[in-house]
């Protein structure tokens, strides 16, 4: 195991009409005057955004709102959140949304108290600071609820990248899984697929002898095997709702992460999917992990084989773990298809012609030289390829 | 699943070499006069304090020292902690050592600050402001480096009582496996013990669907199945001995114990039995948790079959699920004999003519009234019959 640091300070507030609770915490982190970030008009029909209103007013807080977060968020609005705070006087970021909210919001925390472009953070400079950040979420799926992570794309080219920093680790996080209750099927799916390949990206590792952390990520995927096919069944199980949601904070609060190599070449290899063809993150990552994993499987069939055990149940093969470990591969794909996510390029309005294009921004974007790393290294012929698995 | 609220804010720094850097820690969270507290001469001789010294010294950090805690660590050197930490205005403390010297370490903390009587903490008073407290831990055991708890025995009465607070949380815990390789067998056995007591103890729940916590619990009692055995065989095995401190510390941060009743039935029983006979704690609950277990296999036979089953790689008896449930007991009470732990009464030097005094002690001291309550109620005849159970 390699040495780590870990930290997870955030308060997770869990459970029925938790939040009710919203102004109570923002004023023990400090908050004064709010600016409440949200999507579409979902949380306001739902009458969710009036109540966490009322739980602000009855502590004397005063708020200002920005609506209009879009899946895969946008640099735009979060200069008009920057311009916002600054203007209002804010001192407290509460995300009421899903994970592209909360990572807008944390994006807008960042660039507040930054004197240059917000955006450089996403070329690779660290957060140390930011306005404190709170969340309320909808949906079980990013994580972004108890990580120090946030995902933007630059319009201006669409660049898809990531930003990292404690400081814009949320302070608290209010967890109801009932405010899930209403989502979508697809949508529902879709959070499920991502939360899957948070614990797969920490599963495929370089690092030997890495037991503990090993076997609560093969925990989590059990859960997601257990209970995704239950909440799709009947949007309204509670319970299964609850433990997808906690399952899915510990996914990417990194404690079952720590101290291992990842590898997130799913994640990298999807982000220009989504950035170019505007899909569902998760759906992205229903058609990319199949074929990034079959392309993967020789540098370690051993690991894969594992998994194929452990999580799908499949029979070792012990003369041929290979076949054990490409089994568990296909088990994943038919769960994300048996869930309603779509699993080849075509579904998610990709083209083969795009794949060159797909490959330069992927491969050369925004600072990298030829080639992505992570469980092994590609470079732009092999990304083609994993492109053109996909299909 | 319940409501439930979850905090965890404690800055985990893992690996080779770390307490070099608990200066630097100290300084973060704001010490600048330390009470360095410690237990017998291992930490001494194994040149280990003088690391921490050096370290503060770079920092230019002072201290005072007090060493000496025991093994279920007494109200006696609590006191006298707080009075030196008064007298010389110290405004951190530093616990070195295990679970026992961590407890003392946060008793001390809450009693500094508090104008009453420490214990009033044990007798069931909320502890809501403290000291901060760092620890190096030199055991796998606990779990105290990342709870909320300590556990301290009143000397008057021989009382072993817990106390709790998130104020004692340790700002931060430095965790380095290779301190843990020059244990002795049975202390690490202990340890292994004391941390899959604390995973069966969240594992008993009369919560229903509860599948996110029940499969991280059996993740993390894998992870111990695995290891245990190999850090038995070679005490000097750094991974086995990373894997256990992860696993240790993620039993017993209440991450894989949230929103599900808990049981804590075998803590309990056994604490009268370290209190009156000064055994490791760990010994005494692998003598305990079999007898504990088997008294509450009719209770919910099926949760006994599904961690026989999961954990123990039980065969299902579909026909007689209690034969599952029962062989899962006994398999574990094998797995903690060929650690070296003893698993009869007598192997702890307790006596059968003590019986009524232990249950006196247990169902009437210190404010409780004839029963105590877990995963099930038991009264004092019943307590009698499991501790007989263990001879």
């Amino acid at each position: 195991m390699e040495n780590f640091a870990f930290y997870s300070p955030t308060q997770f507030v869990f459970g029925k009409d938790t939040e009710s609770e919203a102004g109570k915490l923002v004023k023990r982190f400090g908050g004064s005057k709010v600016l409440l970030h949200f999507g579409g008009g979902s949380v306001v029909k739902s009458g969710l955004l009036d109540r966490v209103k009322k739980s602000l007013d009855a502590e004397g807080i005063s708020y200002v709102e920005l609506g209009g977060v879009m899946p895969n968020p946008r640099s735009g609005l979060v200069y008009e959140g920057i311009d916002l705070c600054k203007k209002e006087g804010v001192d407290f970021v509460l995300a009421v949304g899903g994970g592209s909210t909360i990572d807008s919001a944390k994006a807008i925390a960042a660039g507040v108290v930054y004197d240059g472009d917000f955006w450089d953070f996403y070329r690779g400079k660290r957060i140390e600071e930011a306005l404190p950040v709170g969340t309320i979420l909808t949906i079980a799926a990013a994580g972004s609820e108890g990580s120090p992570d946030s995902v933007i794309t630059y319009e201006d080219g669409m660049y898809k990248r990531g930003a990292s920093g404690d400081a814009i680790r949320p302070k608290f996080s209010i967890l109801n899984p009932a405010l899930t209750q209403t989502l979508p099927p697809y949508q529902t799916a879709a959070g499920i697929t991502d939360i899957m390949a948070h614990l797969y990206e920490r599963y495929l590792t370089n690092s030997k002898d890495v037991e503990v952390t090993d076997r609560m990520i093969e925990a989590l995927l059990l859960t997601m095997v257990h209970e995704g096919p239950r909440v799709i069944e009947n949007p309204n199980n509670y319970e299964a709702r609850a433990n997808i949601m906690w399952a899915g904070t510990m996914a990417h609060n990194n404690c079952c992460g720590v101290g291992r190599s990842q590898d997130w070449l799913s994640h990298t290899i999807e982000h220009e999917l989504s950035a170019l063809y505007d899909c569902a993150h998760g759906a992205g990552l229903a058609v990319t992990m199949p074929a990034v994993f079959k392309y993967e499987l020789s540098h370690d069939v051993m690991r894969f084989a594992k998994v194929a055990v452990r999580v799908w149940g499949c029979q070792m093969d012990f003369d041929h773990p290979e076949r054990t470990a490409l089994e568990g591969i296909n088990a994943f794909k038919n769960f994300l298809s048996s869930i309603g996510m779509p699993v080849t390029f075509g579904e998610l309005g990709a083209k083969e012609e795009d794949i060159p294009k797909l490959v330069d921004v992927l491969c050369n974007g925004d600072g990298r030289t030829g080639s992505i790393s992570g469980f092994i290294t590609l470079n732009e012929e092999e990304c083609a390829k994993i492109y053109k698995m996909m299909m």
